[in-house]
């Protein structure tokens, strides 16, 4: 499913090098915008990052916690003189500030991303010619069912798989320094395609919220001083933000719905043989989860 | 739903004090019956800590950690002197122990279990004259997926709760000790009915972890690099015992089968609301779910 790594990287046979950084912008410095520009600071990976948001409070926090150098709402000075632009907003936003950054951004500019959602978003961009030749699509996977910049932390992508969504649209070089960048900041980066992307994540991140919520939906609220580890570990991340995640699970429609299916494909299997107390069918059910998350560990 | 307190106890506003017991017998020296054993001695409540399985080396092992003072796999002599028998089988097996105690045991023994499900275990020992007179049937909410008395803590029932299920055939005397002995061990105690509790347990625990499984073996292993913190966290218990699990679903078949068809009903809400892209109902689906769990936390 992932491609190999460029022929520089793959000879090199470890990343590329991040070269200092001078100017970076981050749009929109939350949880995961927030933690880049620790990372960056932290690690002396840029001279200045500038995060740019809709909300002139938010950026003065940002500032204070550390997270950024500056910050403005005016989105066009922000991209003016950055080598390097990251959009951390909802899905739904990122094509759109993808474009603008490539319109005000210098020549030579990187943009990348950090949507949990690749192919809408890659295509839309690659409707724009100028935009195009400058952006990675990019999924540091990291986060947290907290949000905002206080929970924000320089660690964050340490050990992070980032998958990288180039086409064959993207300019090696951008891909080059995309993987240089994410790499500095901690993660192991792999690359595969914005549908294959989005289909594993539909799977491994999309369906678990969605279980998670509709889990927590369905214990009734005066059994609650009944529930213990299982319920509080399978439905911690339905206390996640639902703006970001209705944005997510639209974009994804497709892999989802299917992803949702199997599911209750497999659910049914569970009630039949529960039912019916088949004590050889609920063995087997319960070995072949047991095997997976083994796999998993 | 929960009953109140027996009458002294709720008189005094706090636990019976538990005396210091003589010999307590645990039968099934694993995570659960080593933990009794190791905070029964760590806390000094016994004099004497009896284990009795079904493998002499499991034994030994349980007496090398510190969770008995002996083992033995004779159930008639462990039994023979205790004042207090506590079943910590999987739940197939513990109406049968407790009848074997009550046969065994010195007049006036306390009999309690540990199972995750009590209608089936209280039905089967009502059905016998002694062994209803000496027990107490008693579910500890603390566990994890992880097996065996090399796990146990003598720390694992604090600030958890305990559900008590006594009937209507329950002696008082018993039940008042039955509450003390769970309280010296660092529980919360609650009663409630029988199918009070395995209707609630079905929701907060039994349908978690079939949820877990289902969930880790619908995400495809080739994805598995790209799982983060939402699979890990959902998937978690999937990796526990199957023989524990399938005996514990079996017992409570009905129940269950209405949880699993409540879950089926909100996951093909959720479907649709996906497949139509209907951002309104996405968002109201994924409140209500965030509102069941912030009055969990």
């Amino acid at each position: 499913m992932a491609r190999s790594a460029t022929g520089i990287s793959a000879i090199a046979s470890k990343e590329p090098i991040l070269e200092r950084l001078g100017t970076v912008a981050i749009v929109g410095v939350g949880l995961i915008g927030g933690s880049i520009g620790l990372a960056l600071r932290a690690r002396g990976l840029a001279e200045r990052v500038v995060g740019i948001g809709r909300d002139q409070e938010r950026l003065d926090e940002a500032r204070r916690l550390g997270a950024i150098d500056e910050g403005t709402t005016d989105h066009s000075s922000g991209f003016a003189s950055a080598q390097v632009a990251v959009i951390c907003t909802p899905v739904d936003r990122i094509a759109e500030e993808v474009r603008f950054a490539a319109q005000c951004g210098p020549e030579g500019m990187l943009i990348t991303d950090a949507g949990s959602t690749k192919r809408a978003i890659v295509e839309a961009v690659e409707a724009d010619t100028r935009a195009r030749t400058a952006f990675v699509g990019a999924h540091p996977i990291a986060g947290s069912e907290r949000n905002g910049v206080s929970h924000a932390r320089a660690d964050l992508f340490v050990e992070r798989v980032c998958a990288l969504t180039p086409t064959g649209q993207t300019p090696a070089d951008r891909l080059e320094r995309c993987r240089a960048f994410w790499s500095a900041l901690g993660c192991r980066v792999l690359e595969m395609s914005p549908d294959d992307h989005d289909h594993s994540l539909a799977f491994t991140s999309h369906l678990p919220h969605i279980v998670a919520s509709a889990l927590a939906a369905t214990v009734p609220v005066e059994s609650l001083n009944l529930a213990a580890g299982a319920y509080r570990d399978g439905t911690r991340v339905a206390g996640a933000d639902s703006v970001l995640w209705s944005a997510i699970f639209l974009a994804n429609r497709v892999p989802l719905g299917a992803a949702i299916e199997a599911l209750e494909s497999r659910l049914g299997r569970w009630k039949s043989a529960v039912v019916a107390g088949d004590d050889s069918a609920l063995d087997q059910l319960w070995q072949e989860g047991r095997r997976s998350r083994q796999l998993f560990d």
